[in-house]
């Protein structure tokens, strides 16, 4: 079988997952955190350092892939594997998101959206079909079907007639699909209505797509709207398949969301906030570039392997005051090294039925004393 | 002894040489190029990646640090191999061509340069005393003197008494050393002039240093300029002591200059010019964001053994033109790359007694048909 899920464990006391997922590029343990390379590279980090954080499985951009340099040039350049020489598995995402969010949507109707290129204006049709096409032009390993994403908070009816839409579209892409090396992963909509989401899940359940999505979510709702939902959903999707938190999130939200069933997360923040001067610790962030640091000969974390960790935060906060490009690299991998730890220990925690200790320890930690969960 | 250049064998018909320089942070073999890492950093590269290019020895530039972090700020960090965490010798240089090529000069006399920062507009005193006590609390292995570097073309007048002055502040900065692990090299001057570099070569001789550089070239004269005068200085300097080449160059320049007896050298170039988006090759350079390397699967250089040679050109090119931080990253790590392997197999070359023959089947891979020397 090209692709599987095995539930290996259970958490006794949450709905915490330990289990791997079978990809023909190798596998993925989970709960996992996907880096993002938006646009075929994790931004300012070299694939062997991505391997290096431990990441085992990487997001590539569907949308921005598909502008620039277009799925035709990464199909003659041999796929995304080949072009960003990451081994391991991918996963694209359908381009919906990008296109609701850029908000250069021209029209939408039934048959799909056109839209507004941001990078030369040009006008662009993405229908379901098309973006299943331009994912096996990619190669990924997992390819998610187009969904109609809309922004929070909206009137029912607007939910409503979103989520089926996006469940039409979704069996549409599943017809579409040609790639047996490709898994369709199918994405829940429904907005922060349980009633709608439970829905949702068990349509797209009853259509045996090989993995499920949350989707519509960290669009700006308060994190206990987020684990509501996620909370909700996950009873009604199958048991052994895997399930992907879309674009989530912090790593508090990760560990919140792995207690509620999530085992697949990618985000943009530990990248971001790493070019922005942000390092992710165990003991909560710190802002790398305030003047405490000046003098400061310790590294970010002690026991971090990673390059940053071998310098001072003196001279990372240097760097930054500098402009200097090392300073957002090094805070890249610093923070991709953070969360894949968090994401290592909490694999740990799982398979020994201690995650609702180790959830509680991280909050305290990271200065969260009250859970929303 | 702490320093100590070793002569291994001279070119059997040009004035090439091989040698090593040992130092307190380990040896390094001569002809060598060191990556320019201006404010602590060489921009865009790790420092593992620094190594692994094979570079032995790197450059910190005393008036960028003096600035910012400023010197005691790298003092109470560890001094710059703490900060770095290059293990490898480092060499600064004086600041004094940063001062007169940067023009925020204030005041130049006898006693030193006032000069304003450019960063915040402060006025900051340099004299030779003060650039030493700022190398040393750097801690480089190897510091520059103080010059008084001029723009040419210049007034023979002009020339002389930058010379002149040069040979007075080289003078004091000896006699205001107090560092045993840190060793002084002095800088010729004199223009385009050969008498007068013969001459300040002889009077610097005689005040034996371990070190000497040949300074004040590559500042916009011909290339053809450039090596008659290094032809001309090198024969007046020690034998037993290294020649240091600042600021050179091109990798044309670099092996011109071999022929000549220089054994250092230090540019911006290959990590300028990877950020711009050129690649240096073994075949002449390549503008890597030409349409026509869209679709080109093939890497800059099939032996190259760099990170960025692992991917395709048509990557390479998408990362510029998308604007990715890892396309200046991978393109300075090849360059340095390139220069580095040049300089093995120009050291190689005089092994064998075959440099005049390597330097023209260079000059002609490189396009460079016609020798100007």
């Amino acid at each position: 079988m090209t692709f599987e899920f095995k539930l290996h464990h259970r958490d006794a006391s949450t709905s915490a997952r330990r289990g791997v997922f079978l990809t023909p590029h190798g596998d993925v343990q989970t709960p996992g955190f996907m880096p993002v390379g938006t646009q075929g590279t994790v931004k300012g980090v070299t694939i062997d350092q991505v391997a290096q954080t431990g990441a085992h499985m990487i997001l590539g951009n569907t949308y921005h892939l598909a502008l620039r340099p277009g799925a035709e040039t990464v199909r003659r350049l041999g796929g995304l594997h080949a072009m960003t020489r990451w081994d391991g598995p991918i996963l694209t995402d359908s381009g919906g998101f990008q296109v609701f969010s850029l908000k250069g949507i021209n029209k939408i109707s039934e048959e799909g959206v056109v839209f507004r290129s941001h990078i030369d204006g040009a006008l662009i049709d993405l229908t379901p079909e098309h973006s299943v096409e331009i994912q096996e032009a990619l190669g990924s390993d997992v390819a998610m079907v187009l969904d109609h994403v809309i922004a929070l908070p909206a009137l029912r009816s607007e939910v409503v007639e979103a989520m089926e839409r996006s469940i039409r579209w979704a069996k549409r892409c599943q017809d579409a699909a040609t790639r047996a090396d490709q898994a369709q992963f199918a994405i829940v909509q429904g907005g922060l209505d349980e009633e709608l989401r439970v829905q949702c899940a068990s349509e797209l359940a009853a259509m045996n797509f090989p993995g499920y999505a949350v989707g519509g979510l960290s669009v700006g709702e308060a994190p206990e709207e987020m684990y509501r939902i996620t909370a909700a959903t996950c009873p009604a999707l199958p048991e052994n398949k895997p399930r992907y938190l879309m674009g989530v999130g912090r790593p508090i939200d990760l560990i919140e969301s792995v207690a509620r069933g999530i085992d697949l997360f990618d985000c943009v923040m530990p990248t971001r906030n790493g070019r922005n001067g942000l390092a992710f610790t165990d003991t909560g962030h710190i802002k790398i570039r305030n003047a405490v640091h000046r003098y400061d000969t310790q590294p970010l974390e002690p026991d971090c392997p990673c390059p940053a960790c071998r310098h001072s935060r003196g001279y990372l906060r240097h760097l930054f005051v500098a402009g200097e490009m090392l300073g957002p690299i090094l805070l890249s991998i610093h923070n991709l090294t953070f969360y894949q730890r968090v994401m290592r220990e909490t694999r740990a925690a799982i398979e020994r039925d201690e995650f609702a200790s180790f959830l509680l320890a991280k909050k305290k930690a990271w200065g969260f004393a009250d859970s929303a969960g």
